[in-house]
């Protein structure tokens, strides 16, 4: 697990959202305290883990002390987080994870940012993200192992949350950009529905499968940051009494790639789930399943080079490998060829919606196994976009750690738009395994 | 590790000894929410571990608030703690373990209760101990592992604090009581040199073994414990610049009996602290070392049956086996014994010093391997009894895991009477561990 013992003494870092917000309101701690903790942690740690794109102590601190001297403006009061660096803060750069952003100041505040503040956060600075959220790798390293990748693209806010540097973070997902990292690094990551979330104000967002979320400690903080979203109560993480979740279990086509760790926690878990009275049963897919692998990096391809500014595409041998080669990709293909994966992407969906009569929820590997130690390696896209094409909302539960004492993540997949639904579901889940084996392994 | 999730929320349980006082001391939390925090915690979890032998959660409060009512009084102002139950409490009954003490209530605080509250603790409930702290199991169970043994004879303390109910909590050793279960719970336990904390006032105590020591979950707060006791500062955890310590590696008649896991945590220290800079290399004992795990025995039972109240004596049906036989063959023991096994023990001590001339420390196992299941199982006295009987200071560093991803503990061995420098080395050994492997995989 992160290393707490390497940044001196642990303090009000170690807290959840839920439990620090809880403890402001009631006057037991300031927000002051707990932010000078983390800000203590990301010190002593961040040398190492690279999770900050930015970080203004002094302006941390002035929010931190503003809300110290008014009454709890919202869930999130006082509460200290991260902003992936793909999202525009008026008060913070804004650099998009490229060098051809260097010092970009936005004018004002995406939605989500705006939200975060509204309900009271103390955003404490940008993490790292890959450039333009692309797969390339970045610099940032798994706290669990700092050999190891933490995943991409939200690379700084899953990371930062990990190592207990703070409590909540955001991300944004194309491919796996938010549940995989999560899974790598042993914290609860949360995909939303596609435009579940508000991605208002977010440039080059690619709107057609890009999907917000975001990474926590706990279950109730995801609940939480998602109500700080959308201004709702958090989701009560109780299903009806005596509701038995009808589970699918969703090998797909891409099984042989799922690590034996992944293997070996699907039985474990549909072995506990079934003993828990759930009805459990493998998922038979549509046959155009099969095509949705194809389409998913064509649709990418084609609202990328509808949304990268002129500037961007003129001078492509600036950016990374990656955007650069599917974007040149991008640019040879077919109207014809684009259209056709859209209609494939829309009734698979349709064909999902199927499936989500006969299960409240599926069950998936939420990365292939283990974070590697290869840090130049592209991700590969089993198990994660497949469903940010399906705009399903997505869960990672860090359950079990893999042979080399690495945390594996169980990907919860649930209905579209039944997101207060999935965390409920989840929390379930959560519930009976820990009554089960004792504890998440995986996490704290 | 120990499971945070199945008590709910995690709060200001979590905080170190050290930290918490700080932020007591300086108003940012109050003693009160840091005590209910670690209730809750108690509350969710004991019903599993089974690390309380009493409890009063008004008598908790009542001195939390009267902390919060006054400036800091000592190193552990408001901070609660767990007292094992071996020792006596003036306001909380102490049963030593045993049916046959059911309801005791002592009219005094020993001298470590006494000076536990003169420096500020809220001593929130009695550890379970073995019965009169012998081998024999109880029923508290490690916090990693609901189906292992936590170790014996301070289970509750150990337990107690592995599993973030306490921060700090005390222990006693005879055999192993201390060293062994905070290694099998992943925690930092640290013996006294014999005599160099106070025994006073702790009934049946058996003079000529039994030490003090405590538990914690980093080496500040074993400092700052034994500060509180001592009524001195906190040792300092530096050592002087450039000091390079003389390491020697201790492999004794018993290694053996050491797990696969004890050796490779041996030699991977050992190459790590080398490369550290330190002198480092295998001891030669003088041959009279192989007579004192004879030794041990007979002088623990020579001491029981003079400190045991006649009342026990003679009915030791109703006590546990273990005792009984113990005590029925320390009867039979001629006195010449027992004056042979008294005179190797003061010649293997005098012998011992010779060997600090040359060594600033020793490295040995803090335990036979990892907890095992077998919970009806008696410790082997293995790599413990030796050192108490020895009367040098030790210290368990919860270093890594084993096979079964449970906790393997180093045994860091000092000069009799220089506990100080015992914990900065000890300190300097966890800076070269965790710079060399980026943590201590086996602790929070």
């Amino acid at each position: 697990m992160p290393d707490l013992k390497n940044a001196g003494p642990a303090g009000l870092n170690l807290l959840t959202a839920t439990v620090a917000a809880q403890k402001i309101a009631a006057g037991e701690i300031t927000s002051e305290a707990l932010v000078r903790d983390c800000l203590e942690r990301i010190e002593a740690r961040d040398a190492d883990v690279h999770a900050w794109a930015f970080l203004d102590t002094d302006l941390a601190l002035a929010q931190a002390r503003a809300c110290d001297n008014e009454a709890p403006r919202g869930h999130l009061h006082g509460v200290p987080i991260g902003v992936k660096d793909i999202l525009n803060t008026a008060d913070m750069p804004t650099e998009y994870g490229s060098k051809l952003y260097a010092g970009n100041q936005p004018k004002s505040d995406c939605a989500t940012v705006a939200a975060l503040r509204r309900a009271g956060a103390v955003i404490i600075g940008k993490t790292v993200t890959t450039e333009f959220a692309c797969p390339y790798p970045t610099h940032t390293l798994n706290p669990h192992d700092l050999k190891s990748t933490p995943g991409v693209s939200s690379s700084g806010s899953v990371a930062a949350v990990a190592d207990y540097m703070i409590p909540l973070s955001n991300g944004t997902q194309t491919g796996g950009s938010v549940i995989r990292p999560a899974a790598l690094c042993g914290v609860y990551g949360y995909k939303a529905s596609h435009d579940n979330l508000d991605p208002t104000g977010i440039p080059m967002w690619k709107s057609s499968i890009d999907t917000l979320g975001h990474f926590a400690r706990s279950l109730a903080d995801i609940a939480l940051m998602r109500a700080a979203l959308t201004g709702d109560q958090p989701a009560s993480l109780n299903l009806p009494k005596d509701f038995q979740p009808r589970i699918g279990i969703c090998r797909t086509k891409l099984w042989p790639e799922a690590g034996a760790e992944n293997v070996a926690m699907i039985d474990t878990v549909s072995a506990i789930l079934r003993d828990a009275g759930a009805q459990v049963d493998d998922v038979d897919f549509p046959a155009n399943f099969d095509e949705i692998n194809q389409a998913h990096p064509i649709l990418t391809g084609a609202d990328s080079i509808s949304v990268l500014p002129e500037e961007i595409i003129r001078q492509l041998e600036k950016v990374n490998p990656w955007t650069r080669d599917r974007t040149e990709e991008a640019k040879e293909r077919s109207n014809e060829e684009v259209e056709e994966a859209r209609r494939v992407a829309a009734h698979t969906r349709i064909d999902l919606k199927q499936v989500f009569e006969n299960f409240d929820l599926l069950l998936t590997p939420a990365a292939e196994g283990e974070a590697q130690t290869d840090l130049a390696a592209m991700p590969p896209p089993s198990f994660n976009s497949l469903w940010t094409l399906m705009y399903t909302p997505c869960l990672s539960l860090p359950v079990f750690k893999g042979p080399n004492d690495m945390p594996v993540g169980l990907q919860i997949v649930g209905a579209q738009d039944r997101d207060d639904f999935l965390l409920a579901l989840s929390a379930w889940i959560e519930k009976k395994i820990i009554e089960a084996i004792g504890g998440l392994p995986a996490s704290l």
